[in-house]
């Protein structure tokens, strides 16, 4: 058995998320039924990120075993010629047989967009969030620097999600402008269910001028998810790349 | 009466392009319906420039005659309010009565973008053109050069256009790469139909090596259709913006 690892682009607009689900398209679906068509083999995928229903990924890996010999350029070119166009393998490599793509991972990174302009964009519609407002970067900017560091953030978790330790390290965050466009760039060696998606929507409130910078410090420290803002919409999201050790 | 210009963008693919057509959703339909909704009156908009099935804009110019008095930022925000989220009113703006948006119009510009990686991007399927090969930009930057200036474009216009004469002044042709993406930006008094996309076809010939730059100064002499490359598909083309003499 050979374990292979999958570098994948995906706009997960048309999808349920990654994870299979019941009755609902997801990108494990469409992938594993396109390597049962390649290989001629049932494989099971596993994901380095799991990405919720219109959450897109530049850089999603995903690994699974396989019997058959074939080549990786091969692979790549099959599963490119029978996937949606929404699904694109960027890379097929072989990797060592105990790579597991989430466990395994030492760095994450995710990017949330914005379109902040008066009118919104039709082209960016699917990838960004349209915010009409002005925002305070600068005062954004302020909020994020309490949450850089390790840091436990629970008061950043899904509410649905317990038991298992909230503490993270994020290792960067950082708030740039490029026109109407604001990129929010998120790395760490982990994160939270929604972590990224609930930061944005409560630094979206200190942007706004509904919170000042200085709250964000408090409520990280009382670790209660009814402190923190909205969870931001999933289609600004995008798991960007996955990093292993070397 | 007052006559209204509307700047708009919009994302063409679900579009059989701009102008009115049987039994086919164009821009057009879904404009002068919505602008129907909004002011109770039936409308005729006017284009400065003619989208094809699939092409974008970012800055189409549209123009219509009205008899109400709705106030023009009530106009946009209605317009928009009411339009699918594909289509956008940049800005409305009281214009002098016998404003023209087609004949009026002094400049336009126009962008092709080419995805030229050897993997496709999930992202960008609908707004460019996949170029899976090398290109040799330095070769197309040389074969533009023929073209910028007054020059008689039959060579590079649709067949099925006649009759009416196809010297034109291209004013810009810059070919520019940042990463994957190639921007080919074309600015001009006007443009024969489907000329940009013509005009790409066969410089697409000349950076994949099947021409010689200098043949595109020899076929634009010609004046003669079948001797200039095919037509590039409609996603990769934007009309970016129309300039009138202020």
């Amino acid at each position: 058995m050979r374990q292979i690892k999958l570098t994948l682009s995906y706009d997960g607009t048309a999808y349920q998320g990654s994870q299979r689900q019941k009755n609902a398209p997801t990108v494990q679906d469409v992938l594993e039924k396109t390597l049962q068509k390649v290989l001629k083999e049932k494989t099971r995928i596993l994901f380095a990120g799991r990405t919720d229903a219109g959450v897109h990924a530049e850089g999603q890996v995903a690994s699974f075993k396989t019997g058959r010999k074939i080549p990786l350029k091969g692979l790549k070119r099959g599963l490119n010629a029978l996937l949606p166009e929404d699904i694109v393998v960027r890379s097929a490599a072989q990797t060592q047989r105990l790579f597991h793509p989430r466990f395994d991972a030492s760095l994450k990174e995710y990017r949330y967009t914005l379109w902040n302009d008066p009118t919104p964009s039709p082209f960016l519609r699917r990838y960004a969030l349209h915010v009409p407002q002005k925002l305070n970067l600068k005062a954004m900017r302020r909020a994020a620097r309490y949450l850089v560091g390790e840091n436990d953030f629970k008061s950043f978790q899904a509410a649905d999600e317990r038991g298992r330790s909230s503490r993270r390290i994020l290792r960067r965050l950082s708030i740039r402008r490029k026109g109407p466009l604001v990129r929010m760039t998120f790395q760490g060696n982990g994160f939270v269910y929604r972590m990224v998606r609930n930061i944005v929507g409560t630094l979206l409130q200190v942007g706004r001028g509904k919170r000042l910078p200085q709250e964000v410090k408090t409520l990280l420290k009382r670790r209660d998810r009814t402190l923190a803002g909205p969870t931001a919409p999933a289609q600004g999201l995008c798991l960007v790349r996955v990093t292993y050790p070397s």
